[in-house]
């Protein structure tokens, strides 16, 4: 079997996402990855595209948000053999945690890490499934920073250029697999 | 290197599983998975676990319930090569939904899924991190039969026996890896 490209796989990824226009309000044309979950030879692809791109770069944790970051972040971390943490909105970790506001396209926010989930100094990458504005990125980058860890990347599935997430991610470095044009 | 045996593995899944008291209410004792996460070797056995158990089983599906269902049902998918089908907290999908109301451990919930992820006559693994009272697993199956699936069975890394939740679920098969008594 010929060896698949990594431009043939992010068409593949690309062709199985579906937009639904204003969700979850009026003008907001959503990106849906529920529709990739479904394909699992296209969910495979992204998978595998995360892992390359993370193999040899000494990561030692991924975390992921809730809640589609948990689908995506599990299977890069089994493939690496590292720790996943979840970044979890407010109330929902059991444990002692520590926590840092965001402001979403959508709404103010806070997400939450467990105190020593991440050690001090250990090479993290944050995933999740899309960045827009890049405010949920950031706040990730902030707590894993605020408990020590180092943000070596943060990678997501899909990229929306037009809302600029990249520049607000500053010096973060940012890894996504396709662009979408919304037009916004 | 010899194989690790599932009783092997099993120990070492309940081995990184975390109890904190008094979460999220006084008097439970919570299983905190996020420390299974944690421990890649660990979390890869329940993943092996799991789809040794449905290899040949003619799963078609893996149906997995937000947010920690997230984290374990997406491997199990992959590994199997079927689709991973969210079932999620109320407006959170962005498609059609159908819905279901249930009753958990801690309050009254509701569970929808995106119309066409399933399709009619497929056969569905429904996976979660825990049954307790089994209120969401049986909300989670009457949402797949609504759609025109057949249940296979429900799989969880942990099962409290004390609360009876196997019993709830009548004549749904349920698969857990570990038992855990909670004295309740």
């Amino acid at each position: 079997m010929a060896a698949v490209s990594a431009e043939a796989k992010k068409a593949a990824i690309a062709g199985a996402i579906r937009e639904i226009p204003d969700f979850p309000k009026k003008g907001i044309m959503f990106q849906d990855v529920s529709t990739l979950l479904l394909d699992p030879v296209a969910f495979q692809y992204a998978i595998d595209l995360l892992v390359e791109r993370y193999r040899g770069m000494d990561v030692q944790c991924i975390a992921g948000f809730e809640a589609r970051g948990f689908v995506f972040g599990p299977p890069v971390a089994l493939a690496l053999k590292v720790p996943f943490v979840m970044l979890r909105k407010p109330g929902k970790l059991p444990g002692e945690t520590v926590g840092e506001e965001y402001i979403t396209e959508y709404s103010t926010d806070r997400i939450e890490i467990h105190t020593g989930a991440v050690k001090p100094g250990q090479r993290v990458v944050l995933v999740d499934d899309l960045v827009a504005t890049g405010g949920t990125l950031l706040a990730g980058a902030n707590l894993v920073r605020k408990v020590g860890g180092v943000v070596v990347e943060a990678a997501c599935v899909i990229e929306l250029p037009s809302l600029h997430g990249r520049k607000k991610l500053g010096d973060l470095p940012l890894y996504t697999l396709i662009d979408i044009d919304v037009d916004e």
